[in-house]
């Protein structure tokens, strides 16, 4: 266990959660410019994240993802009709997006960004987004609260997701504290530290780890066939 | 919107969820002296969070409760059997316990402290936890993120209710951060100025809160007759 960063005092920091899909949605923001981003908002909940957005007193910048979700439809497409934001997605992702980041990119809203570090295995496109100054990082799919993001299916490939972890998530200061695009099991937070000595998939030697994601035997996710197609255009589904 | 009381870098923040009940588990420590607390334990996540303890290197000193929960059985008294803790709840909840909290009382772990504010309504003995030092309350169910617990069962009163939350956390700094008992729309926390302004309910005048609370009409609670009894024992169930 390490001492954390603690938060500037105006960032503003909000998780929100989405039951059905157990999908965290993160609202970022400046509370003196009053600008922020959402990250992997879900399209169910879009009018609950834009009037916690208006009773805040924020303006809406970037609706992004992490990566083109498989287990729900992303909110973003909706929140470009309702809000005047843009949506954001990695390049390598292939889905359509009003901008489009790289690795090394910085997304700013007010005093504050995200830098982007490439983190494939679970999709190609999957990235983390590191808010260095606040000592946290959004991890997507990528890595999990002790697991990670399953990589049998879309452009999965657990080899390539261990080096992603090892290298862009394991190599943050151990205080880091890391958010998730989902949890199961009710936990809201990891660190670092915490990932790099108690996953009990991501300690293992990258053989153990290929053949633990080889020999999962998940279900075909529920919502695949729906959500991929919807998220490559940003959620606007036909 | 306000900027907020960072936390101590040595302070330990965990927010748990319970999917079944909605109910949030806080876990709270300190960094160096590695004591620390469970606020609310569910009974069927008792395993989860010993583990995150043990994992963490974490000392657990008391198992406590905001109030009698009528909508899950508490984590206390298993904790008890697993765990070298204490149980704690309020002397007037009626509840057994191995230490009891009265109004002004302190809850000490580590360097840090969460000072008991009574905030009935809900039931007699809902108390507030408000840690002064980190600027953040637990609220219990007496207020939730833009709304209350439910005053028609137990010692439920809502005229009770509204004096408790006015004089007892509106009465806090506007921003200080507030953590209630439960959230069903996948909020997780809130602020004292954000409950002031935004409240639907208690921002509205007495009269009117007491009339929006007598026409709710909500279902009879699932569990009570399971979970009141039991928690009246800390949790252990006949």
């Amino acid at each position: 266990m390490t001492k954390h960063i603690p938060f500037n005092e105006e960032f503003l920091f909000r998780q929100l959660f989405d039951s059905e899909s157990c999908t965290y949605t993160y609202l970022l923001g400046d509370v003196e410019t009053k600008e922020c981003v959402l990250i992997d908002p879900v399209l169910e909940q879009v009018d609950r994240d834009i009037q916690l957005i208006k009773e805040l007193g924020l303006s809406l910048k970037f609706a992004m993802n992490t990566h083109v979700h498989a287990d729900h439809v992303t909110g973003t497409g909706l929140l470009k009709t309702k809000c005047n934001c843009k949506s954001l997605i990695s390049k390598i992702s292939g889905a359509l997006a009003d901008v489009y980041v790289d690795p090394g990119d910085k997304v700013q809203f007010g005093k504050f960004s995200l830098s982007v570090r490439p983190t494939p295995g679970h999709t190609n496109g999957c990235v983390t987004y590191v808010c260095d100054s606040q000592g946290i990082a959004f991890t997507g799919d990528a890595l999990l609260i002790r697991g990670c993001g399953r990589t049998d299916f879309q452009e999965g490939n657990s080899g390539t997701l261990f080096e992603s972890v090892h290298k862009q998530i394991f190599s943050l200061p151990d205080n880091f504290r890391l958010f998730p695009a989902h949890d199961y099991k009710g936990f809201t937070s990891t660190t670092v530290l915490e990932e790099k000595t108690l996953n009990p998939r991501l300690t293992k030697s990258k053989e153990e780890f290929i053949n633990i994601m080889n020999n999962l035997n998940l279900a075909y996710p529920k919502k695949i066939d729906i959500a991929v197609p919807a998220n490559k255009k940003c959620g606007i589904q036909d």
